[in-house]
Protein backbone atom coordinates (compact mmCIF):
# COMPACT_ATOMS: atom_id res chain seq x y z
CA UNK A 1 0.00 0.00 0.00
CA UNK A 2 1.55 3.14 -1.22
CA UNK A 3 0.36 6.17 0.70
CA UNK A 4 0.54 8.53 -2.81
CA UNK A 5 -0.79 12.24 -3.03
CA UNK A 6 -3.59 10.95 -5.23
CA UNK A 7 -5.96 12.77 -6.96
CA UNK A 8 -8.67 10.43 -5.45
CA UNK A 9 -8.94 9.27 -2.32
CA UNK A 10 -11.42 7.07 -0.26
CA UNK A 11 -12.65 8.12 3.01
CA UNK A 12 -14.68 6.05 5.43
CA UNK A 13 -17.25 7.10 7.76
CA UNK A 14 -17.68 4.93 10.93
CA UNK A 15 -20.38 5.04 13.50
CA UNK A 16 -21.87 2.52 16.49
CA UNK A 17 -25.08 5.19 15.56
CA UNK A 18 -26.44 6.78 12.34
CA UNK A 19 -22.96 8.53 10.69
CA UNK A 20 -24.69 11.88 10.65
CA UNK A 21 -21.85 13.10 13.08
CA UNK A 22 -18.87 11.63 11.26
CA UNK A 23 -20.59 12.84 8.20
CA UNK A 24 -20.98 15.85 8.97
CA UNK A 25 -17.56 16.54 10.16
CA UNK A 26 -15.93 14.43 7.60
CA UNK A 27 -17.69 16.91 4.96
CA UNK A 28 -16.79 19.94 6.20
CA UNK A 29 -12.90 19.00 6.39
CA UNK A 30 -13.03 17.14 2.66
CA UNK A 31 -14.76 19.77 0.98
CA UNK A 32 -11.17 21.97 2.09
CA UNK A 33 -9.66 19.83 -0.27
CA UNK A 34 -11.54 20.76 -3.98
CA UNK A 35 -8.78 19.14 -6.11
CA UNK A 36 -9.17 16.24 -4.21
CA UNK A 37 -11.91 13.69 -5.05
CA UNK A 38 -13.20 11.88 -2.39
CA UNK A 39 -15.40 8.24 -2.75
CA UNK A 40 -16.77 8.58 0.42
CA UNK A 41 -18.83 5.40 2.16
CA UNK A 42 -20.58 5.44 5.35
CA UNK A 43 -20.47 2.50 7.82
CA UNK A 44 -23.23 3.32 10.12
CA UNK A 45 -24.86 0.85 13.19
CA UNK A 46 -21.41 -0.68 13.50
CA UNK A 47 -22.36 -1.68 17.15
CA UNK A 48 -20.91 -5.29 17.32
CA UNK A 49 -17.41 -7.15 17.40
CA UNK A 50 -18.99 -8.83 14.26
CA UNK A 51 -19.65 -5.62 12.56
CA UNK A 52 -16.81 -4.02 13.48
CA UNK A 53 -14.89 -6.85 11.79
CA UNK A 54 -16.69 -6.94 8.70
CA UNK A 55 -15.85 -3.30 8.21
CA UNK A 56 -12.58 -3.37 8.79
CA UNK A 57 -12.12 -6.52 6.25
CA UNK A 58 -14.28 -4.21 3.72
CA UNK A 59 -11.93 -1.20 4.32
CA UNK A 60 -9.13 -3.05 3.85
CA UNK A 61 -10.34 -4.98 0.75
CA UNK A 62 -11.30 -1.73 -1.08
CA UNK A 63 -7.95 0.01 0.07
CA UNK A 64 -6.14 -2.65 -1.41
CA UNK A 65 -7.74 -2.53 -4.76
CA UNK A 66 -7.54 1.15 -4.90
CA UNK A 67 -3.74 1.31 -3.88
CA UNK A 68 -4.28 4.42 -1.75
CA UNK A 69 -3.95 4.84 1.90
CA UNK A 70 -7.95 5.27 2.98
CA UNK A 71 -9.12 7.96 5.59
CA UNK A 72 -10.93 6.76 8.49
CA UNK A 73 -13.09 9.05 10.28
CA UNK A 74 -14.37 7.06 13.20
CA UNK A 75 -16.90 8.45 16.00
CA UNK A 76 -17.36 4.83 17.69
CA UNK A 77 -17.30 5.22 21.55
CA UNK A 78 -17.05 1.50 22.49
CA UNK A 79 -13.34 0.90 23.63
CA UNK A 80 -13.28 -2.67 22.06
CA UNK A 81 -14.99 -1.84 18.91
CA UNK A 82 -12.91 1.09 18.84
CA UNK A 83 -9.99 -0.99 19.23
CA UNK A 84 -10.77 -3.16 16.02
CA UNK A 85 -11.96 -0.57 14.25
CA UNK A 86 -7.91 1.03 14.55
CA UNK A 87 -6.76 -2.68 12.94
CA UNK A 88 -7.53 -1.25 9.56
CA UNK A 89 -5.29 -0.10 7.20
CA UNK A 90 -5.45 3.75 6.89
CA UNK A 91 -5.42 7.35 8.68
CA UNK A 92 -7.55 7.17 11.65
CA UNK A 93 -9.02 10.57 12.53
CA UNK A 94 -10.91 9.54 15.71
CA UNK A 95 -13.53 12.42 17.01
CA UNK A 96 -14.08 11.21 20.30
CA UNK A 97 -10.54 10.47 21.12
CA UNK A 98 -9.26 13.58 19.96
CA UNK A 99 -12.25 16.05 21.98
CA UNK A 100 -13.28 14.51 24.85
CA UNK A 101 -10.31 13.79 27.00
CA UNK A 102 -9.59 17.91 26.91
CA UNK A 103 -13.08 18.49 27.63
CA UNK A 104 -13.28 15.58 30.36
CA UNK A 105 -10.23 17.30 31.82
CA UNK A 106 -11.98 20.90 31.46
CA UNK A 107 -15.23 19.79 32.73
CA UNK A 108 -13.42 17.71 35.85
CA UNK A 109 -15.32 14.38 35.02
CA UNK A 110 -15.41 11.19 32.92
CA UNK A 111 -17.61 11.12 29.62
CA UNK A 112 -20.40 8.65 29.80
CA UNK A 113 -19.01 6.36 26.75
CA UNK A 114 -22.51 5.99 26.23
CA UNK A 115 -23.42 6.19 22.08
CA UNK A 116 -26.86 7.44 20.36
CA UNK A 117 -27.06 10.74 22.65
CA UNK A 118 -26.99 12.85 19.66
CA UNK A 119 -29.02 11.85 16.95
CA UNK A 120 -30.83 9.19 19.09
CA UNK A 121 -34.23 9.21 21.40
CA UNK A 122 -32.37 10.54 23.84
CA UNK A 123 -34.52 13.37 24.49
CA UNK A 124 -37.89 12.14 23.89
CA UNK A 125 -39.80 15.89 24.60
CA UNK A 126 -37.38 17.55 22.24
CA UNK A 127 -38.17 14.80 20.18
CA UNK A 128 -41.86 15.13 19.71
CA UNK A 129 -41.76 18.80 19.13
CA UNK A 130 -39.78 18.10 16.14
CA UNK A 131 -42.65 15.92 15.02
CA UNK A 132 -45.59 18.54 15.76
CA UNK A 133 -43.39 21.53 14.63
CA UNK A 134 -43.35 19.29 11.04
CA UNK A 135 -47.03 18.50 11.19
CA UNK A 136 -47.32 22.27 11.85
CA UNK A 137 -45.65 23.51 8.92
CA UNK A 138 -46.91 21.04 6.93
CA UNK A 139 -50.54 21.72 7.52
CA UNK A 140 -49.46 25.61 6.98
CA UNK A 141 -47.41 25.73 4.39
CA UNK A 142 -48.61 27.61 1.46
CA UNK A 143 -51.25 30.03 2.90
CA UNK A 144 -53.60 26.59 3.27
CA UNK A 145 -55.30 28.36 6.67
CA UNK A 146 -54.08 30.91 8.71
CA UNK A 147 -56.32 30.16 11.98
CA UNK A 148 -53.36 28.55 13.44
CA UNK A 149 -51.05 31.58 12.89
CA UNK A 150 -51.39 32.71 17.07
CA UNK A 151 -49.01 28.99 17.34
CA UNK A 152 -46.33 30.21 14.89
CA UNK A 153 -42.61 31.10 15.62
CA UNK A 154 -42.37 32.77 12.14
CA UNK A 155 -44.53 33.30 9.04
CA UNK A 156 -42.67 33.46 6.05
CA UNK A 157 -44.02 35.68 3.33
CA UNK A 158 -42.46 35.85 0.14
CA UNK A 159 -43.20 34.51 -3.98
CA UNK A 160 -43.89 31.44 -5.15
CA UNK A 161 -40.08 29.10 -5.45
CA UNK A 162 -38.19 31.97 -3.15
CA UNK A 163 -38.17 29.45 -0.62
CA UNK A 164 -40.55 29.20 1.97
CA UNK A 165 -41.13 25.43 1.79
CA UNK A 166 -37.91 24.16 2.04
CA UNK A 167 -37.12 26.35 5.09
CA UNK A 168 -40.04 25.98 7.05
CA UNK A 169 -39.79 22.30 7.11
CA UNK A 170 -35.72 22.08 7.52
CA UNK A 171 -36.66 24.66 10.60
CA UNK A 172 -39.52 22.12 12.18
CA UNK A 173 -36.69 19.04 11.53
CA UNK A 174 -33.70 20.49 12.75
CA UNK A 175 -34.99 23.01 15.55
CA UNK A 176 -38.50 22.13 16.45
CA UNK A 177 -39.86 25.77 15.16
CA UNK A 178 -43.15 25.83 14.04
CA UNK A 179 -42.92 27.81 10.68
CA UNK A 180 -46.01 28.80 8.57
CA UNK A 181 -45.59 30.40 4.88
CA UNK A 182 -47.87 32.56 2.96
CA UNK A 183 -46.87 32.84 -0.75
CA UNK A 184 -47.89 36.64 -1.84
CA UNK A 185 -49.37 35.75 -5.22
CA UNK A 186 -50.91 38.09 -7.82
CA UNK A 187 -53.76 38.93 -6.03
CA UNK A 188 -52.11 40.24 -3.29
CA UNK A 189 -49.41 42.03 -5.27
CA UNK A 190 -51.84 43.18 -7.39
CA UNK A 191 -53.01 44.85 -4.10
CA UNK A 192 -49.85 45.97 -3.46
CA UNK A 193 -50.00 45.38 -0.01
CA UNK A 194 -50.29 42.85 2.87
CA UNK A 195 -52.97 40.66 2.45
CA UNK A 196 -55.37 41.60 5.30
CA UNK A 197 -55.27 38.09 7.08
CA UNK A 198 -51.98 38.97 7.93
CA UNK A 199 -51.89 42.32 9.37
CA UNK A 200 -52.78 40.94 12.92
CA UNK A 201 -49.61 38.50 12.44
CA UNK A 202 -47.08 41.42 11.54
CA UNK A 203 -44.41 40.57 14.40
CA UNK A 204 -43.91 37.19 12.66
CA UNK A 205 -43.37 37.78 9.57
CA UNK A 206 -40.21 37.59 7.98
CA UNK A 207 -40.18 37.84 4.05
CA UNK A 208 -38.07 36.16 1.77
CA UNK A 209 -36.33 37.79 -1.49
CA UNK A 210 -34.54 36.63 -4.71
CA UNK A 211 -32.69 38.07 -7.58
CA UNK A 212 -35.45 38.17 -10.78
CA UNK A 213 -32.91 36.49 -12.73
CA UNK A 214 -32.86 33.61 -10.29
CA UNK A 215 -36.22 33.12 -9.67
CA UNK A 216 -36.89 33.05 -13.38
CA UNK A 217 -34.39 30.39 -14.10
CA UNK A 218 -36.22 28.48 -10.89
CA UNK A 219 -39.53 28.89 -12.32
CA UNK A 220 -38.62 27.85 -15.69
CA UNK A 221 -37.78 24.63 -14.38
CA UNK A 222 -41.20 23.66 -13.10
CA UNK A 223 -43.33 25.55 -15.50
CA UNK A 224 -41.16 26.33 -18.82
CA UNK A 225 -42.41 29.19 -21.07
CA UNK A 226 -44.65 30.05 -18.64
CA UNK A 227 -45.59 33.56 -17.93
CA UNK A 228 -45.54 32.78 -14.38
CA UNK A 229 -41.56 31.68 -15.38
CA UNK A 230 -40.85 35.09 -17.57
CA UNK A 231 -37.92 37.34 -15.99
CA UNK A 232 -40.67 39.89 -16.70
CA UNK A 233 -42.98 38.79 -14.07
CA UNK A 234 -40.35 37.29 -11.83
CA UNK A 235 -39.28 41.30 -11.97
CA UNK A 236 -42.60 42.95 -11.48
CA UNK A 237 -42.99 40.25 -8.21
CA UNK A 238 -39.72 40.74 -6.75
CA UNK A 239 -40.29 44.61 -6.87
CA UNK A 240 -43.68 44.51 -5.57
CA UNK A 241 -43.03 42.70 -2.57
CA UNK A 242 -39.81 44.14 -1.85
CA UNK A 243 -42.38 47.79 -1.29
CA UNK A 244 -44.38 45.91 0.57
CA UNK A 245 -41.15 45.17 3.11
CA UNK A 246 -40.18 48.13 3.16
CA UNK A 247 -43.84 49.89 3.41
CA UNK A 248 -44.58 47.55 6.13
CA UNK A 249 -41.16 47.06 7.99
CA UNK A 250 -40.76 43.82 7.53
CA UNK A 251 -37.49 42.04 7.86
CA UNK A 252 -36.12 40.51 4.27
CA UNK A 253 -33.61 37.84 3.66
CA UNK A 254 -32.36 37.43 0.31
CA UNK A 255 -32.22 33.79 -0.57
CA UNK A 256 -30.52 34.43 -4.06
CA UNK A 257 -27.05 32.95 -2.81
CA UNK A 258 -28.18 30.85 0.36
CA UNK A 259 -28.60 26.74 0.78
CA UNK A 260 -31.63 25.98 3.22
CA UNK A 261 -29.54 25.60 6.12
CA UNK A 262 -28.48 29.22 5.23
CA UNK A 263 -31.89 30.33 5.34
CA UNK A 264 -32.61 28.68 8.34
CA UNK A 265 -29.70 29.32 10.60
CA UNK A 266 -30.61 33.52 9.33
CA UNK A 267 -34.15 32.98 10.38
CA UNK A 268 -33.37 31.43 13.47
CA UNK A 269 -31.19 34.35 14.20
CA UNK A 270 -34.11 36.82 13.65
CA UNK A 271 -36.34 34.36 15.86
CA UNK A 272 -34.17 34.30 18.75
CA UNK A 273 -32.99 38.29 18.72
CA UNK A 274 -37.06 38.94 18.34
CA UNK A 275 -37.64 36.69 21.18
CA UNK A 276 -34.55 38.23 24.12
CA UNK B 1 -12.70 34.21 36.52
CA UNK B 2 -12.92 30.31 38.69
CA UNK B 3 -12.93 27.14 36.33
CA UNK B 4 -14.45 25.57 38.75
CA UNK B 5 -16.24 22.04 37.94
CA UNK B 6 -19.66 23.42 37.94
CA UNK B 7 -22.68 21.38 37.23
CA UNK B 8 -23.96 24.13 34.41
CA UNK B 9 -21.74 25.21 32.20
CA UNK B 10 -21.78 27.91 29.12
CA UNK B 11 -21.09 26.59 25.83
CA UNK B 12 -20.33 28.98 22.34
CA UNK B 13 -20.51 27.94 19.06
CA UNK B 14 -19.10 30.17 16.79
CA UNK B 15 -18.88 29.85 12.75
CA UNK B 16 -18.45 32.30 9.73
CA UNK B 17 -20.90 30.20 8.14
CA UNK B 18 -24.10 28.37 9.43
CA UNK B 19 -22.62 27.03 12.66
CA UNK B 20 -24.49 23.53 11.59
CA UNK B 21 -20.47 21.71 11.79
CA UNK B 22 -20.05 23.60 15.26
CA UNK B 23 -23.43 22.61 16.76
CA UNK B 24 -23.22 19.12 15.50
CA UNK B 25 -20.10 18.75 17.01
CA UNK B 26 -20.56 20.50 20.26
CA UNK B 27 -23.86 18.76 20.26
CA UNK B 28 -22.51 15.27 20.02
CA UNK B 29 -19.46 16.03 22.81
CA UNK B 30 -21.77 17.60 25.33
CA UNK B 31 -24.39 14.71 25.58
CA UNK B 32 -21.59 12.91 26.75
CA UNK B 33 -21.67 14.67 30.11
CA UNK B 34 -25.20 14.38 30.74
CA UNK B 35 -24.57 15.53 34.24
CA UNK B 36 -24.13 18.85 33.56
CA UNK B 37 -26.31 21.40 32.28
CA UNK B 38 -25.17 23.29 29.34
CA UNK B 39 -26.02 26.60 28.20
CA UNK B 40 -25.44 26.62 24.65
CA UNK B 41 -25.44 29.87 22.27
CA UNK B 42 -24.51 29.98 18.71
CA UNK B 43 -22.91 32.70 16.59
CA UNK B 44 -23.49 32.03 12.89
CA UNK B 45 -22.02 34.66 10.62
CA UNK B 46 -19.03 35.60 12.63
CA UNK B 47 -17.68 36.49 8.86
CA UNK B 48 -15.98 39.86 9.62
CA UNK B 49 -13.53 41.51 12.05
CA UNK B 50 -16.36 43.81 13.96
CA UNK B 51 -18.81 41.00 14.30
CA UNK B 52 -15.49 38.73 15.39
CA UNK B 53 -14.91 41.46 18.05
CA UNK B 54 -18.75 41.22 19.13
CA UNK B 55 -18.87 38.03 19.67
CA UNK B 56 -15.76 38.36 21.84
CA UNK B 57 -17.48 40.85 23.95
CA UNK B 58 -20.76 39.22 24.82
CA UNK B 59 -18.63 35.93 25.02
CA UNK B 60 -16.52 37.42 28.39
CA UNK B 61 -19.60 39.25 29.41
CA UNK B 62 -21.29 36.14 29.68
CA UNK B 63 -18.80 34.52 31.27
CA UNK B 64 -17.69 37.06 33.82
CA UNK B 65 -21.53 37.21 34.61
CA UNK B 66 -21.87 33.32 35.47
CA UNK B 67 -18.50 32.86 36.91
CA UNK B 68 -16.78 30.13 34.89
CA UNK B 69 -14.93 29.23 31.97
CA UNK B 70 -17.04 28.69 28.36
CA UNK B 71 -16.52 26.32 26.07
CA UNK B 72 -15.74 27.82 22.84
CA UNK B 73 -16.32 25.71 19.78
CA UNK B 74 -14.86 28.06 16.58
CA UNK B 75 -15.24 26.18 13.46
CA UNK B 76 -13.98 30.12 11.82
CA UNK B 77 -11.37 29.22 9.21
CA UNK B 78 -9.99 33.10 8.73
CA UNK B 79 -6.62 33.50 10.38
CA UNK B 80 -7.17 37.20 11.45
CA UNK B 81 -10.80 36.76 12.65
CA UNK B 82 -9.98 33.26 14.30
CA UNK B 83 -6.99 35.42 16.46
CA UNK B 84 -9.77 37.53 17.41
CA UNK B 85 -12.18 34.86 19.19
CA UNK B 86 -8.76 33.18 20.56
CA UNK B 87 -9.17 36.24 23.00
CA UNK B 88 -11.86 35.43 23.98
CA UNK B 89 -12.04 33.88 27.78
CA UNK B 90 -12.80 30.32 27.88
CA UNK B 91 -11.65 27.00 27.01
CA UNK B 92 -11.13 26.98 23.26
CA UNK B 93 -11.31 23.98 20.75
CA UNK B 94 -10.72 24.75 17.30
CA UNK B 95 -12.23 22.16 15.58
CA UNK B 96 -9.98 22.96 11.79
CA UNK B 97 -7.01 23.32 13.95
CA UNK B 98 -7.75 19.72 15.30
CA UNK B 99 -8.10 17.92 12.04
CA UNK B 100 -7.17 19.93 9.00
CA UNK B 101 -3.35 19.98 9.93
CA UNK B 102 -2.89 16.16 10.26
CA UNK B 103 -5.18 15.90 7.09
CA UNK B 104 -2.76 18.84 4.91
CA UNK B 105 0.07 16.19 5.71
CA UNK B 106 -1.75 12.97 4.86
CA UNK B 107 -2.89 14.50 1.50
CA UNK B 108 0.23 16.14 0.61
CA UNK B 109 -1.45 19.53 -0.47
CA UNK B 110 -2.58 22.39 1.60
CA UNK B 111 -6.55 23.43 2.68
CA UNK B 112 -8.52 25.73 0.87
CA UNK B 113 -9.43 27.85 3.78
CA UNK B 114 -12.58 28.97 2.11
CA UNK B 115 -15.99 28.95 4.35
CA UNK B 116 -19.00 27.95 3.31
CA UNK B 117 -18.03 24.82 1.39
CA UNK B 118 -19.96 22.41 3.42
CA UNK B 119 -23.40 23.71 4.07
CA UNK B 120 -23.26 26.51 1.38
CA UNK B 121 -24.43 26.69 -2.29
CA UNK B 122 -21.25 25.27 -2.98
CA UNK B 123 -22.41 22.38 -5.28
CA UNK B 124 -25.73 23.78 -7.27
CA UNK B 125 -26.91 20.35 -8.62
CA UNK B 126 -26.61 18.45 -5.24
CA UNK B 127 -28.58 21.15 -3.95
CA UNK B 128 -31.38 21.21 -6.49
CA UNK B 129 -31.53 17.49 -6.02
CA UNK B 130 -32.58 17.90 -2.41
CA UNK B 131 -35.25 20.67 -3.79
CA UNK B 132 -36.98 18.53 -6.33
CA UNK B 133 -36.82 15.41 -3.93
CA UNK B 134 -38.35 17.56 -1.00
CA UNK B 135 -40.62 18.46 -3.86
CA UNK B 136 -41.38 14.68 -4.89
CA UNK B 137 -41.61 13.68 -1.15
CA UNK B 138 -44.45 16.39 -0.51
CA UNK B 139 -46.39 15.11 -3.87
CA UNK B 140 -46.21 11.65 -2.81
CA UNK B 141 -47.05 11.98 0.43
CA UNK B 142 -49.70 9.96 2.33
CA UNK B 143 -50.17 7.74 -0.96
CA UNK B 144 -51.35 11.01 -2.56
CA UNK B 145 -50.85 9.78 -6.41
CA UNK B 146 -49.06 7.06 -6.67
CA UNK B 147 -48.31 7.86 -10.71
CA UNK B 148 -44.45 9.05 -9.71
CA UNK B 149 -43.59 5.89 -8.30
CA UNK B 150 -41.55 5.18 -11.20
CA UNK B 151 -39.39 7.67 -10.13
CA UNK B 152 -39.32 6.89 -6.66
CA UNK B 153 -35.94 5.89 -4.96
CA UNK B 154 -37.94 3.86 -2.61
CA UNK B 155 -41.91 3.83 -1.15
CA UNK B 156 -42.03 3.56 2.84
CA UNK B 157 -45.73 1.43 4.11
CA UNK B 158 -47.22 1.60 7.17
CA UNK B 159 -49.81 2.38 9.58
CA UNK B 160 -50.62 6.01 9.94
CA UNK B 161 -48.12 7.69 12.26
CA UNK B 162 -45.19 4.71 12.09
CA UNK B 163 -43.09 7.47 11.00
CA UNK B 164 -43.66 7.66 6.91
CA UNK B 165 -43.84 11.25 6.44
CA UNK B 166 -41.03 12.62 8.53
CA UNK B 167 -38.48 10.05 7.73
CA UNK B 168 -39.42 10.95 4.08
CA UNK B 169 -38.98 14.34 4.22
CA UNK B 170 -35.74 14.14 6.00
CA UNK B 171 -34.57 11.63 3.02
CA UNK B 172 -34.78 14.29 0.68
CA UNK B 173 -33.68 17.02 2.62
CA UNK B 174 -30.22 15.35 4.24
CA UNK B 175 -29.85 13.31 1.08
CA UNK B 176 -31.71 14.11 -1.80
CA UNK B 177 -33.65 10.80 -1.71
CA UNK B 178 -37.11 10.43 -3.82
CA UNK B 179 -39.06 8.98 -1.10
CA UNK B 180 -43.09 8.00 -1.47
CA UNK B 181 -44.96 7.18 1.26
CA UNK B 182 -48.39 5.27 1.38
CA UNK B 183 -50.35 4.18 4.19
CA UNK B 184 -51.72 1.15 4.79
CA UNK B 185 -55.65 1.91 5.87
CA UNK B 186 -58.17 0.14 7.40
CA UNK B 187 -59.90 -0.50 3.78
CA UNK B 188 -56.12 -2.06 2.53
CA UNK B 189 -56.00 -3.50 6.11
CA UNK B 190 -59.32 -5.53 5.86
CA UNK B 191 -58.16 -6.83 2.65
CA UNK B 192 -55.29 -8.24 4.35
CA UNK B 193 -53.00 -8.05 1.47
CA UNK B 194 -50.86 -5.31 -0.37
CA UNK B 195 -53.12 -2.82 -2.02
CA UNK B 196 -53.24 -3.75 -5.50
CA UNK B 197 -51.87 -0.17 -6.91
CA UNK B 198 -48.36 -1.05 -4.96
CA UNK B 199 -47.79 -4.61 -6.31
CA UNK B 200 -45.90 -3.73 -9.53
CA UNK B 201 -43.49 -1.53 -7.27
CA UNK B 202 -42.65 -3.72 -4.73
CA UNK B 203 -39.29 -4.08 -5.35
CA UNK B 204 -39.19 -0.07 -3.63
CA UNK B 205 -41.61 -1.15 -0.98
CA UNK B 206 -39.54 -0.95 2.78
CA UNK B 207 -42.29 -1.48 5.41
CA UNK B 208 -42.39 0.58 8.82
CA UNK B 209 -43.95 -1.28 12.11
CA UNK B 210 -43.77 0.16 15.75
CA UNK B 211 -45.03 -1.20 19.04
CA UNK B 212 -48.60 -1.18 19.23
CA UNK B 213 -48.21 0.30 22.79
CA UNK B 214 -46.24 3.30 21.55
CA UNK B 215 -48.46 3.73 18.29
CA UNK B 216 -51.49 3.87 20.85
CA UNK B 217 -49.37 6.67 22.62
CA UNK B 218 -48.24 8.59 19.64
CA UNK B 219 -52.20 8.57 18.01
CA UNK B 220 -53.59 9.22 21.49
CA UNK B 221 -52.01 12.94 21.37
CA UNK B 222 -53.50 13.36 18.22
CA UNK B 223 -57.05 12.29 18.71
CA UNK B 224 -57.62 11.57 22.34
CA UNK B 225 -60.48 8.97 22.95
CA UNK B 226 -60.90 7.53 19.50
CA UNK B 227 -61.58 3.81 18.06
CA UNK B 228 -58.62 4.94 15.82
CA UNK B 229 -56.28 5.64 18.85
CA UNK B 230 -57.29 2.77 20.81
CA UNK B 231 -54.90 0.00 22.11
CA UNK B 232 -57.01 -2.58 20.54
CA UNK B 233 -57.29 -0.96 17.18
CA UNK B 234 -53.14 -0.66 17.31
CA UNK B 235 -52.59 -3.89 17.70
CA UNK B 236 -54.91 -5.19 15.38
CA UNK B 237 -53.46 -2.74 12.74
CA UNK B 238 -49.83 -3.91 13.36
CA UNK B 239 -50.38 -7.44 13.88
CA UNK B 240 -51.94 -7.11 9.55
CA UNK B 241 -49.28 -5.27 8.65
CA UNK B 242 -46.38 -7.48 9.98
CA UNK B 243 -48.28 -10.00 8.35
CA UNK B 244 -48.82 -8.30 4.74
CA UNK B 245 -44.73 -7.94 5.25
CA UNK B 246 -43.97 -11.55 5.55
CA UNK B 247 -46.11 -12.89 3.12
CA UNK B 248 -45.31 -10.09 0.54
CA UNK B 249 -41.16 -10.21 1.30
CA UNK B 250 -41.39 -7.06 1.52
CA UNK B 251 -38.57 -5.69 4.43
CA UNK B 252 -39.38 -3.98 7.65
CA UNK B 253 -37.99 -1.46 10.21
CA UNK B 254 -39.12 -1.27 13.98
CA UNK B 255 -39.11 2.87 14.34
CA UNK B 256 -40.60 2.09 17.92
CA UNK B 257 -37.19 3.45 19.50
CA UNK B 258 -35.69 5.10 16.38
CA UNK B 259 -35.73 8.87 16.27
CA UNK B 260 -36.04 10.02 12.20
CA UNK B 261 -32.00 10.38 11.92
CA UNK B 262 -31.99 6.53 12.57
CA UNK B 263 -34.98 5.73 10.73
CA UNK B 264 -33.57 7.75 7.47
CA UNK B 265 -29.95 6.25 7.79
CA UNK B 266 -31.52 2.65 7.89
CA UNK B 267 -33.66 3.55 4.82
CA UNK B 268 -30.72 4.58 2.94
CA UNK B 269 -28.21 1.52 4.16
CA UNK B 270 -31.43 -0.36 2.43
CA UNK B 271 -31.37 1.71 -0.62
CA UNK B 272 -27.74 1.44 -1.49
CA UNK B 273 -27.81 -2.38 -0.61
CA UNK B 274 -30.53 -3.14 -3.06
CA UNK B 275 -28.56 -0.50 -5.53
CA UNK B 276 -25.42 -2.34 -5.75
Amino acid sequence: MVNKTAKERLVFFISDRTGITAETIGHTLITQFPDIRFVQRTFPFVNSLEKAEYTVKRINDVGVQDGTRPIIFNTILDDELKTVITTAEGMHLDFFDMFLVPLEEELGCPSSHKSGLSHGMADEEQYMNRIDALNFSLTNDDGASTNKYPNADVILVGPSRSGKTPSCLYLALSHGINAANYPLTDADLGADRLPQNLRQYKKKLLGLTIDAERLHNIREKRRPGSTYASLKQCQLEIEIVKEIYRNEGIPAIDTSHMSIEEIATTIMQHVRNSKS
